[in-house]
């Protein structure tokens, strides 16, 4: 009960010092949680003198964030330095090396490097823990790898990153353009300067190859998540969803089918009236497929430095309690390297959008090129009059590679004025 | 890795079937993520011939369910019985002081006599575990007590019982009585013969009570529950709700105050457009809300044998691993036995209906009944004509005792001709 549990704090920014804070304000529930009191005894950041609301001065200093894996007085290893390489991927290994146990936040480092981490902190006997990488302060890791552990997952799913999200439902309340919203949320403080990473569609990819590991016990493999990011996704295309009941959003979705394993983060048509089709704002959720189960749904906050606190902190007390599952659930020599699905067998309808001569016959060519596609028709919609006019399309189930074909054949028809747009419509 | 972690599973309804379905369709990858092969050595039953769909021969049998406590070749009894006394309770007792980790999916039991059955496993160094007693397959009780474990839990609330709200629900969308709905429940499945503890609200209570000293790490309360049914839910009600923008849920909620422990189910309106409000049909949700992580959403199947058999071997999953945390969190001995917040001490917007003659001042007199009582009105709608004619009254927040002091004056007054209806109005 009594030896303490000693934290070392690699990075001070809003969630290394939000890690200070929760240690500082809940030191006892948190002795009582964990049977065992939690103590910070050394940190390690750029700038010493910075200012953070935080009082450092009970704490050893290290200037190099590796030498926290050599001291002495640390147990635990919190890496809250950001990078898929670098100083923190330096830092976990040593921290591994060294018998510590190693809690990050760190969704890039996880995705790019998960495996051979859990490799090593198996080897060594201690915690490799990353709740707080995917989808901030909810504990979906956890509810999957342990809550659901006895279940065959069947799909994954959900919105794991909060500033396309914020973005897209903005775009759908306000009716403002994709470049206003942005802007907005950078000045909220929602996108970052340069957001590539959250709008391309990376961050979210980071994350889904983490749950994806965890919930089909496969050998991480982010390389294998197909990337599809919002900058394309227009007010029209957003207007046209609602009006067909669809609200777009960026899903993040993987599933394990029989001729491999499916990971990819688009934007999708969801059925408005659903919980991830009403999800507004910054929120992040994530829907897990049992066969035992069904359907459960986390949701919650998606990041902020309180959120991923929060979540760094329940991985150190599961390490301080002892409990050292394997990182992905189940020891890394049992995680299967999944074939991936190849891209043209992802199936599901489609929503088509064309822009198209207003001239006799156009509607024509357009359904029998999908005809020839082996694309069928579910609804078909023109909207208002014009040169051209918007015709929208809702396809019953196709495989990705018809789409593809007719798209190209359509996109060389006389008639097809502007390059076609696609979007898948998912089921949720 | 190659000692197995054994089971005794008393009773084999559907619940307890459920386990051992799960067990011979996974036993590889629960294996793998145990660390150790999950077996089921024996059972017990009251009637060892019917057919369950399931081979019974591999397990020795035993008539008396407490002898799985005795037995030498079982690790961990699974508790599957029901009830909060009687066979049930003498099992977990025993089994505990055999030093048997104890896995069950008892509310009642775990409402009634947690407390003592956790101080009996910590004092034996063993596991009671109990996830699938709150919220059937979801993880809840994980996830409040592991993974928000770093926040003070300010308020935790939900829908916790799934036969309440398919007919509040059912209501809702069809226009059907209570009764008509209640007896469709019934036909499907949905609600027992005897429906009285779904609806009377004691298995939300049951339910609640367990929630709120997972995540106050107080101690168990099940006596200071306030609790309410939907017996009195009206059509008419239901309406008006619907009018105003709520939806009216079943809500069992925990609230630690200043002055005490608030918990209590109760019918509420609640915003429609909110993940609760929107909640249709036998599924569960719950929502904590913490000082750092701010309101997470756990949502799922609340009941079914696949979901609660999935919560259970979640549970024993953990027990194998060696993942001893107390059944509360904490230890028992520091669970805090928290003052109950006196009844009147709620306090919300109202929704208030009556029923009053069509004559001169029958408002007025209303009107100032409230106002006597301390309760400002915010808004008032008259429904319709006739004589009686249903008036609405939203109020502004107030005490309990305030509208129950209204309303008792108003029920006296000559122009009221039914007893007044008081909702209370919850923010989710």
């Amino acid at each position: 009960m009594s030896t303490p549990f000693r934290l070392g704090i690699a990075g001070l920014g809003t969630v290394g010092a939000g890690v200070v804070k929760i240690v500082q304000a809940h030191g006892a529930a948190l002795a009582a949680k964990a049977g065992r009191p939690v103590e910070i005894t050394a940190v390690s950041a750029r700038n010493r003198g910075l200012d953070r609301g935080i009082d450092l001065s009970p704490f050893g200093w290290e200037d190099d964030a590796t030498r926290l894996a050599r001291r002495d007085d640390v147990d635990c290893v919190v890496e809250a330095i950001g990078g898929a390489g670098g100083p923190a991927r330096a830092l976990a290994e040593q921290a591994l090396a060294a018998g510590k146990h190693l809690v990050t936040a760190n969704k890039a480092l996880i995705a790019h490097h998960g495996h051979e981490l859990a490799e090593a902190a198996e080897a060594a006997g201690v915690a490799l823990r990353f709740e707080a990488a995917v989808a901030g302060g909810i504990p979906v890791l956890k509810g999957i790898g342990e809550g659901l552990a006895a279940n065959a997952i069947s799909r994954i799913f959900g919105v794991l990153n909060g500033t396309c999200n914020y973005i897209l439902s903005e775009m759908e309340a306000t009716g403002a353009d994709y470049a206003d919203v942005l802007a907005e949320a950078q000045r909220l403080g929602y996108a970052e300067a340069d957001p590539s990473f959250d709008v391309g569609g990376i961050d979210a990819a980071h994350k889904l190859a983490i749950l994806a590991a965890m919930a089909f016990g496969t050998r991480i493999d982010f390389d294998g998540v197909v990337t599809e990011g919002i900058e394309r996704i227009t007010l029209a295309d957003i207007r046209t969803a609602r009006d067909m009941g669809y609200s777009i959003k960026l899903l993040a979705l993987a599933r394990m089918h029989d001729s491999g394993l499916e990971q990819r983060v688009r934007p999708c048509m969801v059925p408005e009236k659903t919980p991830i089709g009403a999800l507004a704002g910054v929120t992040n959720a994530v829907v897990a497929e049992g066969d035992f189960v069904g359907q459960c749904i986390f949701t919650g906050p998606g990041a902020g430095a309180g959120p991923t606190a929060s979540a760094i902190l329940a991985d150190v007390l599961d390490a301080a309690r002892g409990h050292l599952s394997p990182a992905f659930g189940r020891p890394a020599a049992c995680l299967t390297a999944a074939p991936r699905l190849q891209h043209g067998e992802e199936h599901s309808p489609y929503y088509l959008r064309f822009m198209l001569a207003d001239r006799p016959g156009a509607l024509a060519s357009i359904a029998s090129a999908l005809g020839e596609a082996g694309v069928s028709i579910h609804r078909m919609r023109q909207y208002g009059q014009g040169d051209p006019v918007p015709v929208v399309i809702e396809t019953h189930d196709a495989r990705r590679d018809a789409i593809d074909a007719a798209l190209i054949a359509i996109a060389a028809l006389p008639v097809s004025m502007a390059p076609p747009v696609a979007i898948r419509i998912e089921e949720v």
